[in-house]
């Protein structure tokens, strides 16, 4: 990331804290610190936080972190040790930044409890929100830049799953076929994040843990899988069918289709983000499965596999041009088997962009 | 784990409770969770957290976590959906437990800062703590079976730094290095946590990221590593050095090795975690070296490579007999070179027992 880069993201972040009344911005280690500085410190139990006002930014540093983060930027370090602790050292940030009286805060969501604790303890006057129309709204809408990594990322995860899809064979376990997703990822580049792959009845699991089930005829078999590259993510979901397809699995994976193409249809800029997730379920619903479709519709996606936006039933969010995000629908039907289809779109003026190639028709394996 | 265990320690964990005057304590998905109920499900932005009360116990539970997690543990599940959110599951589950109106709540303080501000919210009466005098206590104290499997890890990781020290060549990179420690550790099935190689100058980086920097003759190489089996951690350092040592090198060495050991002679059961500190820090200090000491001497480990009780310059925590703890003096010169001599004790009545076998000295490689 450019400094240009780090530079633009700081001033539209501080035109929608002045927006949105916010006297601080409070970032741990992860995606929105990465996203925006990208800094990336060790996380572990010592609060390392950094922090963005109107006027100036700074980080709350354990002393022992300071050299390793001081080679990925320039803001100045309130360094604290673990034998003195934190606090005289964010007594001193916050007092820099000209925010020891701030009235409204905003933090990152996902800085374990502890560390937001001694943040909201240090500033007991101030309305504590999370990052969701400041950050999260910032990294919701894609440059172009974004949209290019995300795409060949994209192209990359369609040739993990073809890659399963031309060794897979009945007898081979879920996590050999994990194996070959995430050794051909690596293969070009991509670490990789996620490779679900739930063959018969696991696959009614959403987030099943790939484990030692082998492949066998008659098997349904949910692939979700992801990497990351360039600092951004893929995230994709396919079905395989293992010989014969199970009872009853094409009039399902149909269904599942149908509320793909109508939640795309439904994806416009201006369109609420529940929008989407009523068109997608009401197919699933009018077809009888409604109680089988546990989730959402999607999420975002960028320099994390799940951000803002989320596609849900009670999501008031209004779908932009450039946002990024899933729409994955899906039918399990416990003890039976499960149906996952799941692409990436970018939204564009006239409607979604796919970012894969792969057709969500199912692949035979032979079985 | 067994069932036997589980309940063994939701007892140990309600007497906690009624001797802290503790109405609920409210587990995210991570290492206290896994110790209590060895339940470790999916950690997502969705909210799965388990509460315990005195006669009762649940978990607010996402719905498309309900199945996966459902086989590994039979309480209560308070199901909440994309659709509807986690309030009013939250609140039913409260009202199961009987801590509607709960007046102490003991938060797991690695769980997300919203998570955790659901559950303040709906308890806005309540007087928040973290775990540390709960579940934090018990898992400080390591039963027999614990030991062992501690044991045994710590004789992989001293397998796995013997790999690298036989492998280790000038040229090589220090991800080379880490590649044969993280491949030994796998022979073994242990899962690699850590292995970091800081060679010349980046061992003067506490956390260094290992990276691409080939180790060349007269490199002082810090090598810390760590592994997962069985469920718990190893954690060692050790130092090799390329050829001819640094200038300044064995005097250092020394310094540490003599701070090391007098943390060891320190230690014994009621004397509190900053005196075995104080013992490290005053022979580093002593020999003119304290600015370089910028870490803590020690921290728990089982479960975490990081828990409780952590040896620090403050810290009051009165050490027990079955404590496991790291003893982990450092100096650090910058631009030159770091040394760092680790070693994971279990605290006995007479004193502390090292698990590793490998002595503490500096293992010369040829250049």
């Amino acid at each position: 990331m450019t400094m240009t880069l780090t530079i633009e993201r700081i001033a539209a972040l501080r035109q929608r804290m002045d927006e949105t009344s916010t006297d601080v911005v409070v970032l741990g280690s992860g995606a929105h610190l990465k996203w925006l500085l990208d800094v990336t410190p060790h996380a572990d139990e010592r609060a390392c936080l950094a922090f963005v006002s109107a006027t100036g930014a700074g980080f709350l540093m354990p002393a022992l972190e300071a050299e390793s983060v001081r080679t990925q930027t320039d803001l100045p370090f309130f360094a604290w040790s673990d034998d003195t602790g934190p606090d005289a050292a964010l007594i001193e940030l916050l007092a820099d930044l000209s925010v020891s009286d701030a009235k409204s805060i905003v933090l990152d969501e996902t800085m374990r409890a502890d560390h937001a604790a001694l943040v909201t303890d240090a500033l007991p006057q101030a309305k504590r929100r999370f990052t969701m129309d400041t950050v999260g709204a910032l990294r919701m809408r894609k440059a172009t830049s974004e949209y290019e990594t995300l795409k060949r990322n994209a192209q990359i995860a369609d040739r993990a799953m073809k890659a399963a899809w031309a060794e897979m064979r009945p007898g081979m376990t879920e996590t050999e076929v994990a194996t070959i997703i995430r050794s051909c990822f690596a293969d070009n580049d991509a670490k990789p994040l996620f490779s679900i792959v739930g063959a018969g009845p696991n696959g009614a699991f959403p987030h099943h843990h790939t484990g030692e089930t082998a492949l066998k005829s008659g098997d349904a078999v949910v692939m979700d899988i992801g990497a990351a590259s360039d600092g951004y993510s893929s995230d994709m979901t396919r079905m395989a069918v293992i010989g014969e397809a199970p009872e009853g699995y094409s009039e399902v994976h149909d269904v599942v289709e149908k509320a793909v193409q109508a939640a795309l249809a439904a994806a416009r800029p201006g369109v609420k983000a529940h929008e989407v997730d009523d068109a997608a379920r009401d197919v699933i619903t009018q077809a009888g499965y409604g109680d089988y479709f546990v989730h959402r519709t999607g999420h975002g996606m960028g320099v994390e596999v799940h951000e803002p936006p989320f596609i849900t039933a009670s999501s008031q969010t209004v779908l932009e041009n450039g946002m990024v995000f899933s729409i994955e629908p899906g039918i399990y039907l416990p003890g039976r088997f499960g149906i996952r289809l799941e692409d990436i779109v970018i939204l564009r003026a006239d409607g979604p962009e796919v970012l894969s190639d792969l057709p969500r028709s199912v692949e035979c394996i032979n079985a």
